[in-house]
């Protein structure tokens, strides 16, 4: 892909990739997955080298370390990418799948069919392993793929792209079913979220200044990855052994990732016992709390909150602590703070989980469960393009099927509006 | 609704009111919707008073007689606005369905529960049943309305409004269950289109001005209800009794509406046999062809016809003809033209049926049938909010289960990943 190509000429090359692969069987795109794995793992070299490029560019400007890292191939992230293509291949087709069918007075016989969106444009930052695997779950939904990567990991991203292009016209697909936009620059970027007409669904994966990017730049339909500010509410009939573990496992098992939690909320019932145990075992975790979790847990173990910090994405050691009155308190704070991700209660009491998973508005509410189980593998969708905080299309775990739209197909013997 | 209240006040009012319908009972909620269809009957002269006043407005500035007809309240409208609640209230409650449900390996229990989407926003033009029929959808579905009349009707929408909040209060929900914009200034509109965090879906109901005003101006997650550039493929197979009955009918049942048949493709085999007997059942439809077609019907009976004339939603006793060589080039014209709503095949091919279904880019394929059955009346729906053709959240007629999102719920006993 040269970046002299005009933007409107890949387009329409996507355009036409998703009309054939509409009707492509799955037997094709399986063999086509699995050509791209073996390919990529043949072209390690030459990926290795590309993303050398790359790594030096990066620490020519001084790139961090954390970035670098992220930036960096090597044979097992190679691997992990061509065994994540073979996955995708094993996993259910969702083209073609009927939702749903009945027959109606008039006669006719309505069944409502899952179908590719067409164009899938994914827009991603500094992992080059996002090519591959956006390209696997876009071509396993028969959608052809339009994605821009980042700048700093161009010359990766277009070797592993080549290469997926090969694999695909080998295995008698058309290679436009992965597009990589080779212009990185911003004008290119401004253009790309603004293809009306063309690009059928936008996907960002990045952080806080993707979104609000595509957000202020987008025209094209959009599905947002947002934020996780997600919220343990230790019950005051919880079993409170049962709260700490899963309270440590949601702060720290993987702090920077949006299902992990950012706010315990304790029914005062339980505070002064609870909050004792829970500070010891989060050793190393900065905490921030409310008056009442202060006098508890003193000033030497805990700041005084602001606001913001219970608004806060902290994807870091720091945890916010709330302590409430009632269930009623803790699922209003969870509604005014949350950002509709991903929460859960830890409770005895049926009455309290019910009023909890009826009455708090996420994506996914859990009880006696880590909110670090919100994901598409956890779920058993087999991969995951994202998880949505949105509430048109998709909300939660993303996998094959919320790459599709559906279709009604009316079938009749010559029948009129009466 | 003093005009005079904050828009952002009022959004936050319908958010509340969100919060509170979330979880109240079918029953209540019928019963709110049936005493709004008593009291509107019962509030007829007050009705009918109002509606004189938008009348008068609309004379003394020259409204034309269609437009004035629209606006016009009566005895048997408001017959069919009580009526048209009474109905949702006997729909099933969309509320509260469960669409799947499984174990994961981590022995968790998860289920994807149908939810409301919360506040949802209509912006209509000037027929004042809307204000009911909207809100009457929107109160099932369990989402606070948030409406946005014409300055034309603001009288007679603010009166009906008034009547249904007083009915919501006398069966203990919220009035602000429904709250109409009283403000009817484009700031006013532009501002309530960018209510983001308060707004969960916008959906237009209108013409192609205010399909392009919120194209351009919201912010808000949106529904469109595009256009319908709906298209009847009679194919070299097809019944060519059955094909003139579906195509007089597509084209002449009602043609302003946005299943309408706006074009004619002919397969070339049977374009001379069929083309005389379809121009003489359309007598009074104004024809434009391709050239082919012209050469069969003559210049007395069709005028060539434009690129643009294919592209277009003619809305009117008008149809454009296109002879095609083969299906393919049917499918290609259709998917080149059509505006994705609603495409017919005549054909007696089962090869053929199938590949129309398959390859066309809509929101409904219809095989010997006449698009006009696409509306959610006539698919079963009960109820319909509009037609959507885009791709994500809603595809096709859009009934009550269109009004809502879902939630995961996910029950455990204290597991924590690994």
């Amino acid at each position: 892909m040269s970046p002299d190509i005009p933007i409107a000429e890949l387009a329409s090359r996507a355009k036409d990739a998703a009309r054939v692969l509409a009707t492509v069987d799955t037997a094709t795109k399986n063999h086509a997955l699995v050509t791209a794995a073996d390919l990529l793992e043949q072209s390690r070299s030459r990926l290795l080298a590309a993303n050398q490029v790359d790594l030096e560019a990066a620490a020519s400007v001084g790139m961090s370390a954390t970035l670098m890292d992220r930036l960096r191939l090597s044979d097992s992230r190679l691997e992990g990418m061509a065994s994540g293509l073979r996955k995708v291949a094993g996993l259910a087709d969702p083209v073609g799948e009927i939702l749903s069918g009945w027959v109606v007075p008039s006669g006719l016989r309505i069944s409502q069919v899952r179908v590719p969106l067409g164009v899938v444009a994914i827009v991603y930052e500094s992992r080059p392993n996002v090519t591959s695997d956006a390209a696997g779950l876009c071509l396993k939904s028969a959608n052809a793929a339009f994605l821009r990567g980042s700048s700093s990991a161009i010359n990766s991203n277009l070797a592993i792209a080549e290469v997926i292009r090969e694999a695909y016209q080998q295995a008698g697909l058309p290679a436009d079913a992965l597009i990589l936009l080779a212009n990185t620059s911003h004008e290119a970027a401004a253009e790309f979220m603004q293809l009306n007409g063309t690009i059928d669904c936008l996907i960002p994966r990045g952080g806080p200044g993707l979104i609000a990017s595509i957000l202020e730049n987008a025209t094209v339909p959009y599905v947002i990855d947002g934020d996780g500010n997600c919220h343990i509410y230790v019950d005051a009939s919880a079993d409170l052994q049962m709260a700490r573990q899963i309270l440590v496992n949601a702060k720290t098992q993987r702090p920077s990732v949006c299902n992990a939690a950012e706010s315990l909320v304790v029914h005062s019932a339980v505070a002064s016992e609870f909050l004792p145990l829970a500070a010891a075992d989060l050793e190393g975790v900065e905490l921030v709390g409310d008056p009442e979790a202060v006098a508890i847990l003193g000033t030497e173990r805990i700041s005084p909150a602001t606001p913001a910090d219970f608004a806060t994405e902290f994807l870091d050691l720091k945890l916010s602590v709330k302590v409430v009155d009632s269930l009623e308190d803790a699922i209003c704070h969870v509604n005014e703070t949350g950002s509709g991700h991903s929460e859960a209660i830890i409770t005895a009491d049926l009455v309290a989980a019910d009023k909890f998973c009826n009455e708090v508005d996420a994506a996914a509410v859990l009880v006696n469960a880590s909110t670090r189980f919100v994901d598409g593998e956890e779920f058993g969708f087999g991969a995951e393009i994202g998880i949505s905080t949105q509430k048109l299309h998709a909300r939660g775990p993303m996998g094959l099927q919320q790459l599709t739209t559906t279709k009604y197909v009316v079938r009749g013997e010559g029948q009129v509006r009466g």
